[in-house]
């Protein structure tokens, strides 16, 4: 059995180096999530034009997680403790790999609308939301280093607050477009750069999830607070 | 080496159980969409009741195949082939569940829908989008159970038709916004609606794209034809 820790601690090296790209993932949809809102902010067509080239990393990274996770997997048959482990860090790298195109999606948008009048107020409200989101999403990853579930349960209940400013901001959209049909087309953009970053909040719940399932085995019984009212909206003024 | 066939067949039994769970999910999904597409048309909330309190049976079973999944790759540490063709499953699963959700927001949708003045046409054209849409999905799955690439290429190409049916929608949408005011929350629901029908296309065709690298090996070299312009239209009439 002298062989046994050998194996273990090639396991756990592994398992260090996906976990690493993971984070480095992380880091990366955390950067553009904030600079694609920066660039609607300022009208910065060049750091638009960056966000959207950088998620080519991006998906480079998933894939790579993706063949090393595999490659873990088959040569070293994990227990199922740590394949579980292995698995969760497959499923947070494609919700990262979401995350990224919605930020790319962001900054798309984001060049558009520098372009057509500016919807007074908007951009420094998606900005003070992605932000909101990029610390979500950080902490969700965090839980999962540290395997914090308190953490992790944190990230769940304050994604509800995410979902509130989304709603604000629908409503807002909505007032200015019945305002004046000249902002319809801007507030269509600004309404879906609103929706995939609250979609961002989502998956760092998701990810949160994941956390707490790694380790306490179950899923949160409670369903998730979700206050995104907005599908059920009806036109301001109606009862 | 007597022992071999047994633990193969185990394998392989074991592996046509989580493909039957993936495939009963598909068929759940395919159902969802459509009724969710018919409550919209024919304004029948019960209907749309019924597809939102069906969303529970598919996550339960994208969680039994993970479940599954797990406890196989755990139990017989399959070869790295056959432990490609698990991960595939999972990852199906999961693009499986993300549809039988979008398709869970268009029955909520739909019910809100039903007690606003309806905007003419558009009922008609999220149904065929949504019908189109549910033949790419099956289609994928098809080309996943019989392994043909050729198949799997085709539903890729397709998904570029469910594109333009987007890209037509949305100019309409636009179009009923600006002549008058009163059609702006049903058209940015409708909207959404048909956003959502397209994303189901795009897990369409990522399942696609996951049998072409489970049968060949590699991703399909050139990038996927996407058609969704929306993101950077300017308002009708723009140059």
């Amino acid at each position: 059995m002298t062989t046994e820790p050998h194996i273990a601690s090639a396991f756990d090296r592994d398992l260090e180096a996906i976990q690493a790209m993971m984070l480095k993932m992380g880091g990366l949809v955390e950067a553009a999530l904030l600079d694609a809102a920066q660039a609607l902010e300022t009208r910065d067509d060049d750091l638009a034009e960056r966000v959207r080239r950088g998620d080519k990393a991006i998906d480079a990274l998933e894939e790579q997680i993706n063949i090393e996770a595999a490659r873990l997997i088959a040569l070293r048959a994990p227990t199922a403790g740590d394949l579980r482990t292995v698995l969760t860090v497959m499923k947070i790298a494609a919700s990262l790999e979401r995350c990224g195109d919605y930020a790319k999606n962001l900054a798309k948008r984001s060049s558009v609308l520098s372009q057509m009048s500016p919807i007074s107020g908007s951009a420094g409200a998606i900005r003070r939301m992605a932000k909101a989101v990029e610390v979500l999403l950080r902490e969700s990853l965090d839980s999962f280093v540290q395997r914090d579930a308190r953490l992790a349960a944190d990230v769940r209940l304050r994604d509800a607050e995410v979902d509130q400013m989304y709603n604000a901001l629908f409503r807002e959209f909505l007032t200015h477009m019945m305002e004046d049909p000249r902002n319809i087309t801007a507030c269509m953009h600004l309404h879906f750069i609103a929706k995939n970053i609250e979609r961002v909040g989502d998956h760092a719940t998701g990810i949160a999830e994941q956390v707490i399932y790694l380790v306490s085995g179950a899923l949160p019984e409670e369903a998730r607070p979700k206050d995104d009212r907005t599908s059920t909206a009806l036109p301001p003024g109606a009862k």
